[in-house]
């Protein structure tokens, strides 16, 4: 049974938790919080040991009826292998506490590259991650891109790549963020920072991204455009989308025409907090023009890097060394069925 | 077992066919739809038989792979009561097709009361439904104020109620709904119909309510303020609140602010749906200044009227005659365990 | 003077009104509005005659204090020319009424090509409607997208274009649609409608369009990128939208990032109603890559064929046959002074 | 003429200077900004001299081709009296230089009651600020209760009022601030700090108040409840509202039932941004219920209290001792004619 502390129990962190806890050879040893919050007091329903980073807080997480396990470093002496999931730009500054605790980490995709110096993504670079003591699961929109570009590359050969990402505004219950009624480049120049970092996975991949923030808590759209090297049929794309194992087709019957409607199918399915793992491809919208495909994809920004996380540490650890045996037990662990 | 039928399997039926089928004295014989949906596959993926108002659109479900088990009538007669949860005004015109199949009828709140002559709420008025062949479960507004005015009448004597209402646009999937970027009063004029409402139920209460839609699609919000007959302590106020079986005190100390971040922690809770069947009410806002009382409760649109449903069956059967044993068997076949 | 009537005094009727009266050679003989309405009273304050189309109301006007001065039918023998601004649909069933009153007509995008057998925008076909009876100014969007196109091709020749609209939910004051919290594809399929309404005005250009809408009310904001011809230098497309006459410049040092920024701007310029007649495109977005040309775009939905619907005029009537003539006539009748 | 300085060009800031500008008897000597921005561009077309608080960032605006007059200090030399409209608790800081440079100051409601020592409204105490070195102009939210339940007392003598402000998430411009689609409580407690600050001004009154924000960008709307000393008829209540210079009447004929209609109406009328000075008292909520009064009323925050900084620096200058006479002025000047 591998460790697993996650440092950082917030949208990322606690679906984690979750996630390794399903696992039949991993567990979770310990999370972590900054202060009492409502996240704490799902913590103890779960039975997660909860360590908190400044220990002169003990007594405020005692008072609201928190027990506290420890610190931060006792967590870490407890585990193999730590996810960091604590907010964008902090995980670098925890790099040094999981240097000295000798323990493995994973950062998430609110870092640079290089805070580990090895960026992930179960379909495109599993094996390379074999071993490492640190790595970078890519972020929700780049998770996405490399699915469907590696696949595409791999069947087809891709010439060339444009993507246009319509993004959330925040998570939903992050109730500070806007915008509240406005298209917002983010940024204004083109390209994003999307192209270069799907090339932290797949260096060869030549493509512009841009990017836009819209009001909205749910998921983010993609438009993706690939000048193939070979014509595909529209047929044959369906088919590679259908047997992958972390793309899910929104079939034209169902009558689903927005992230929201997708969001309250998962909800109906009762996938746990309504998550979708997988790229949310449109079928309707797959198309195949000369030697060009288009398409639609939704992103659910807190879910598609979760699974990844679990991937990256059975690859970290060696645990298993296929990437399609991981995928497939990280899948089935999560009574993965797909949007189909 | 009561055999239900759910006529509407929407926003509202597709949450009374899961209670229905969680309790252990009744159970779904078949649910409705007009056109295939994502809601028709996730009936099919319940296995409850699937029925459509319309047999000439028989094709059309099973060219999209969904059996159809027959015609609504055919799901009339299979059922011992159906709950009617049609968009708001069509439910009136299922009437003569309740009464020619001789069944028991329940209908929701975006009916009027002469519907069914009879507006129920399981705390308020549960004996008097018993044995009736038509009732009226009362607005997810309307069920949300008449817990809290019914539990502090009891206690303490309601001399008079004061309640705005800050509704939301539509429910998530509704996409068609707006406003986007605007408060709009629904009415303008004063009272809104709430206050009647009420009154359908607790015919004897004195009450004022305003109404006003906002850009949101999780939970209504509800300003209360009571003229009590008799100076209530905050600390009795809160006891009540705590002990009764259909409120939630949402707690200072999880730090939740905004119907956003309790949708979250109903979601993170593992609640079926992420849904708030109590009322929820912020612990930090009850107070009692002199003999006023004010506090802020969130009403989840969705869900509340979901098990009171339930109740309404068992007491139009006569199953139970007891309301409590009613409530505690509802909440307990849910796995209801209070917000607190 | 060029006697002018507008069918329809609602969100693109009451701007053509106030444009067609800032104009030296068109005035305005009357409005038609079907209610009472604030923008009744509007029209009222300006001093436009008001016509209804359904006389049964008159009573209502004149009792909320607004003077009727005849029917539509009435306001058709009082003009040479009539612009259609009623909702999308509704001005195809007003051809006969134009027909039979001998008046030329113009309608807005939301009607289809056919309505007028031809498609117009200054900038590409101004001189084809010298001398039409009936003309169609193409949609907001379409618009937008013939003016950067058609400018783009006469310098490099454009080989292909490829763009996505972010649509705005509803206008600001349309308190009914959404969506609230939803991207919506609109339509799922590819292309939209788009394209082959750009081909109605530009029949030569290869164009695919995506489209989908989003919580917002004020502007639609375009991706597009197109492969030129010949290669060109970000600086000489810069000259060329800064010398266009309905194109604008958001400039990178005013710090302006978003839909919402930029009508904030056109607000403190003074603006009437903070409207943007020209594309606004975002200087830093300006990209040339190769051969490719990627740039954002924000196209005021409510505003930009107001300017259009005044050169149609000119056009149709000949009053003014030199596009340029009347483009610049147009502008400075407005004091339109660029955004840059 | 009164020199008049405005430190911070913001949305408070931009149209207290355009008002200042249209009066007869006072002048805009200047205004800062502490970064070149697209309102420094609207103020350099304007004519206003442009100070800045920070003079190495001096080649910076000037690169952008704005010209500098000077710092801060040298603007504050120019004037008679300084309008700080600097970002909330910001200008307390510059309560010492302001005292250095011997020039009286006007501070917004943001700041706290004891920056100035004294709450300024101008229907209720007027003649208590003259001759004043220091004041403070209350909230938009305060200024709008102010004036209603000032005027309701002199007439009727109010017992208590309750009231709930359904707020704004963030001005239009206003990108980063949420919440996307949410409610929230702002406070959970109750009172609200609306309440206090009403006494401030009117220590006299007794007042509960609560408050919440909701994603828009447009208005607050209040619901205002108040038990009269004496009963009041409905018709009575409207003719003060209609002889009120700072209220206006939202007509039922005109079927506004909303903050973006209103705002829409605003701007068909050709008010400056948009603005609506005045409280927007909604006719048909205005309802009398034994001696309780009911209403809406929206309360434009970027605009209501533009007018009483004018007001304010007529009266602690001493040009004009009657506050009627100073309201009428600043009315005139501004072309004020009721939306009514």
């Amino acid at each position: 049974m591998i460790r697993v502390a996650i440092n950082g129990y917030g949208t990322i962190g606690k679906r984690v938790a979750d996630a390794v806890a399903a696992q039949p050879d991993m567990k979770v040893v310990g999370v972590s919080k900054t202060k009492p919050s409502h996240e704490a007091f799902v913590a103890k329903s779960r039975g997660y040991p909860l360590y908190i980073a400044d220990l002169s807080k003990k007594a405020a997480f005692e008072k609201a009826g928190l027990p506290v396990a420890g610190s931060v470093d006792d967590m870490l002496k407890a585990a193999d292998i730590v996810v960091d999931a604590t907010p964008g730009g902090v995980g670098e500054k925890n790099r040094p506490l999981y240097e000295k605790a000798g323990v493995k980490a994973i950062w998430q995709g609110g870092e640079e590259h290089e805070v580990a110096g090895f960026s992930f993504n179960s379909d495109c670079n599993y094996r390379e991650a074999i071993g490492k003591q640190f790595a970078r699961v890519v972020s929700c929109n780049t998770t996405g891109l490399c699915r469907i570009i590696n696949a595409m590359d791999k069947a087809y050969g891709v010439e060339k790549v444009r993507a246009v990402m319509v993004r959330r505004g925040g998570d939903p219950a992050d109730i500070k963020r806007g915008p509240i009624d406005a298209i917002v480049l983010n940024p204004v120049h083109i390209p994003s920072h999307h192209g270069p970092d799907v090339q932290s996975v797949l260096p060869h991949i030549n493509i512009v991204t841009l990017a836009m923030i819209v009001p909205v808590t749910m998921m983010h759209m993609h438009v993706v455009q690939m000048d193939l090297k070979t014509a595909a049929s529209r047929e044959d794309v369906l088919g590679i989308m259908e047997k992958h194992p972390r793309m899910g087709l929104v079939r034209k019957a169902a009558g689903i025409t927005s992230t929201a409607e997708l969001k309250e199918y998962a909800m109906d399915m009762g996938r746990p907090r309504s998550d979708l793992w997988e790229n949310g491809i449109f079928e309707e919208s797959v198309s195949c023009i000369g030697k060009e495909l288009y398409l639609f994809q939704a992103i659910h920004q807190e879910a598609d890097v979760v699974v990844e996380n679990i991937d990256c540490i059975r690859a970290m650890t060696g645990i298993e060394k296929d990437p399609a045996k991981s995928i497939a037990m990280t899948n089935k662990a999560m009574k993965f069925v797909a949007i189909k």
